[in-house]
């Protein structure tokens, strides 16, 4: 199937405040959109919509971009299908994802009949309300499959619950905004804790013998969210069963980086013959997502 | 060795003018950048240098962005080893870089020993003495090797002039600006001719068992110089001698790609021992490089 993403405008809509907007990726360095703010809300988290003709709407939370309707395929496809395909076919039944409750990672996990479980635990109650609203194409294709659940609860208190409960899975997806980890260790995220020593030794426990993926943000230009990332896996899983791939979503700017830690040997080698109705992801882009530039393996020499 | 190009500010000048920049990326979507313009001319295309506290410095031809202090590496290195490293070690003797009058290419080509002959023929002769100037680590480790050579011509006819001498060449490198191929095939850029079929007629010519490759732009946003490119490929060389490779360039947004004509067998294995001084390309990368989108092979079923 053909979804034409490329090079072509997009509908908008011609109400709501018109701006151009500046997302800053660096100091002196911005993103710049014209568009339409279609909705805006400062609650738990700093939340708004823009309508932009090339992108089409784009949600942003705290000023950053969480992901658009043109690329969020790229994002989506790349969190979910590598690390679902890195294993023996059929080995994940039950998936945990931590934040995510934009329904993205969902949409793409429920792909699988042989997925039986797919539970979010999002803190925020506002993300899965305004993607039924303004971003349907996100919710998975039957939005009342059983197989999936959403929690509004702390990933934290959530992973501490089911560990008092006895529960394990198959797969963990951390899909979490950026934890803005500075050079002086100050962060205002609420993702934060879900980037630390102590959240992984949890998920260890949920998940021994499973795989759990991260998306840590743009190496290039947020070189600390990836090392600090990489030494917390090392610290807590096996060594030699941590990874990481990368995946280009253009509205990112640069290559998104994914840590891993997976117990099945040569994840970088697609597993499950069966492909679900895709975009970007194939074998072949699998293949190629374990090749990191030689200064993402210095930054990964700690 | 490490390169240090990630996540911290670089030095910049105190003199210019200073500007909020705004290059257009797409309709009503814009990369902008404050800094200070330290260079501006409008002469056979229009020139200026941004200097940027994260980009470091910055060069616009018909202001589109072709380089930055940061990393342009990334594109040389790209644009230059994987061809190499795609031929049995050794093959490459005489390289022609057709534009590439910013040093960037043939400064990764005399780190081979085995190289005996660049020549670089750009149609500005301002790029060259602007980079001497401004840009001077684009220069080639010995800015005097004697194996190199700077022509100030359009490409077209001197390759033409080639032809007619008997001259040839082990490996063509088309470093251009892009074609601006746009929806209805107008287009301004000095370097359109670079990307025809009469063009590539005579490069088979004069490289008819070496390779030939083309920066391409980043298909994301410009799907038409992707897709003519390749049929432009298709159309000249044996079809099952061309091959479609990525590399992200962080300043370019999304991945840049690059068509080769390369006549070796399983150009995505690299053959070379030798491995030079490089801050990005590793054989890891090389492999990786090859791996394509699945949107990206649909854009390329033509």
């Amino acid at each position: 199937m053909v979804k034409d993403i490329m090079s072509k405008a997009l509908p908008t809509e011609t109400k709501g405040v018109r701006v151009l907007f500046g997302e800053f990726v660096n100091i002196d360095y911005l993103y710049s959109y014209l568009g339409t703010i279609i909705y805006a809300e400062s609650g738990m988290q700093n939340i708004f919509i823009l309508e932009n003709k090339f992108w089409g709407r784009m949600l942003f939370i705290n000023n950053n971009l969480q992901f658009t309707s043109r690329d969020e395929f790229i994002y989506h496809e790349s969190l979910v299908h590598i690390p679902v395909q890195s294993t023996p076919e059929g080995s994940i039944k039950k998936v945990l994802i931590c934040g995510g409750g934009d329904y993205g990672a969902a949409r793409e996990l429920l792909k699988y009949p042989e997925i039986e479980e797919v539970v979010i635990v999002d803190i925020d109650p506002k993300i899965p309300k305004l993607v039924e609203e303004y971003f349907p194409e996100l919710l998975p294709e039957d939005p009342k499959d059983p197989r999936l659940k959403l929690i509004v609860e702390d990933a934290f208190v959530m992973v501490q619950k089911y560990l008092d409960e006895g529960k394990a899975f198959d797969l963990v997806i951390i899909d979490s905004t950026d934890p803005d980890i500075s050079d002086t260790g100050i962060t205002q995220e609420l993702s934060h804790a879900l980037f630390g020593v102590k959240f992984h030794q949890m998920l260890y426990e949920l998940c021994p013998k499973g795989v759990v993926v991260q998306q840590c943000g743009t190496p290039f230009t947020m070189k600390n969210i990836f090392t600090e990332t990489y030494k917390t896996f090392i610290n807590v899983y096996p060594a030699k069963e941590v990874f990481c791939y990368r995946s280009n979503v253009p509205s990112f700017g640069s290559d998104n980086a994914f840590i891993m830690r997976c117990p099945y040997p040569n994840p970088e080698i697609p597993k499950w013959k069966e492909l679900p109705n895709v975009y970007f992801y194939s074998h072949e882009i699998h293949r190629s997502a374990f090749g990191l530039p030689k200064f993402w393996r210095e930054a990964l020499a700690v």
